[in-house]
């Protein structure tokens, strides 16, 4: 039986070792999440990126850029962190260069890993449909913010675990303490996260409404996974191969 | 308000600014819930060292040795790990040099701290007093293991956040998970950590007494705190002076 197990930080994945693991990469508030969503919308590629102006850079091979520091759009930069603000029909089509506080860098810290995925609560019940498939052992790699814990992302892992629960053993505390958190949590995310330190940070930035959309579970059947220097839509590239 | 906040693992240590604040270093399974016992047993003073040799090296200095690797008593030394080894009238007006896999290392990497309390079930109210006396902003350093997120360790800083809940403010995702998982495990903490990688590893070992020990709450009116290289007994110190 493969097992699951839950890095809190990327500042812990030294301790791990990925080669032959499926990673899901997650930073549910809000770097993942908006990925899912661009992709629900049609975006072809996307890039995630480390630095704004590597970010920047993009702009001259046709992307759109998108950019976000502190919680807030950086400046300069088509698009921001808000899943919203990829609903308008903007992205359809297009390639996406994104740089995130902390969810781009989960991502691109995890290159040694077999496959990456990137998970939000958006497109769960699919990464969890990957990794039954995959039959990898699996490391949900928490985006965090700036190096430490936080709740949001741990939470999508506890529910990926108990999602898992029949396929998939785990042997660690980070995995267990995951799950506990989530099932305490489960029936009023929303609620739950109220008390959080970065949902009190977005709160404070008037975007509850972003909260309460990324906490939705399985709204898209999207499936970005790592190629080469890109995510791409698993679920576009085996309908387009069908 | 003064604040208390948590760090799960000694790797994550960078991360926070210790100048100016009390650490509470905590190995509940098993170093400091022994450095306890054995100071409540009359030990005079506390060694924590890093590396066996160093360790090793105390006893022509007419010190007692105890070390630990990997939940095993190493060759060659005075004393494990294991509480109950210190309560047989040896360690009485004795220092002891110790190293362990985990526990020494979150005191010796604390240094820059104002103050480093050692912590565990067994002294939990001695501490929460000093740190309401002290006022300073707290954070609990949690051994892990090996680097990793370990259950017990935090569910020892959940309580211990629970304790000061009305004197200190937490602000980080870290402090309220341990809360919420000292909540959910309290009615019946042994129960709750049968799960955990570490209770099971030292299951393996035979030592579930030493567990069932390491759980219970306010037995020893002890309080070790870091003295330029050694620690001390806070309630003695005072007991002398006065």
């Amino acid at each position: 039986m493969p097992s699951i197990d839950v890095c809190f930080s990327p500042e812990l994945l030294h301790l791990y070792d990925l080669k032959g693991k499926a990673v899901v990469a997650v930073d549910v508030l809000r770097a993942t999440s908006t990925m899912v969503t661009a992709f629900a919308e049609g975006a072809s590629h996307i890039f995630p990126v480390m630095e704004l102006e590597e970010c920047r850079g993009f702009a001259g091979r046709g992307c759109l850029t998108a950019a976000e520091r502190n919680g807030i759009k950086a400046e300069g930069f088509d698009l921001g962190n808000s899943p919203f603000a990829y609903m308008n029909g903007n992205v359809a089509g297009r390639d996406i260069a994104i740089t995130t506080t902390n969810g781009t860098r989960a991502i691109r810290l995890s290159e040694a890993a077999e496959e990456i995925v990137v998970g939000a609560f958006l497109n769960l019940q699919a990464v969890a449909n990957h990794l039954r498939e995959l039959n990898l052992d699996v490391l949900v790699v928490c985006a965090g913010w700036k190096g430490q814990f936080n709740l949001e992302d741990t939470l999508f892992a506890g529910a990926l675990v108990e999602r898992l629960n029949d396929a998939f053993g785990y042997e660690h505390d980070s995995a267990l303490a995951a799950l506990y958190l989530y099932q305490t949590a489960k029936q009023d995310l929303v609620e739950f996260l109220r008390q959080s330190s970065h949902v009190r940070r977005l709160e404070h930035l008037e975007i509850h409404k972003d909260i309460e959309f990324c906490l939705r579970h399985d709204v898209y059947d999207v499936l970005p996974v790592w190629r080469h220097d890109r995510l791409v839509d698993l679920m576009r590239v085996r309908e387009l191969e069908s």
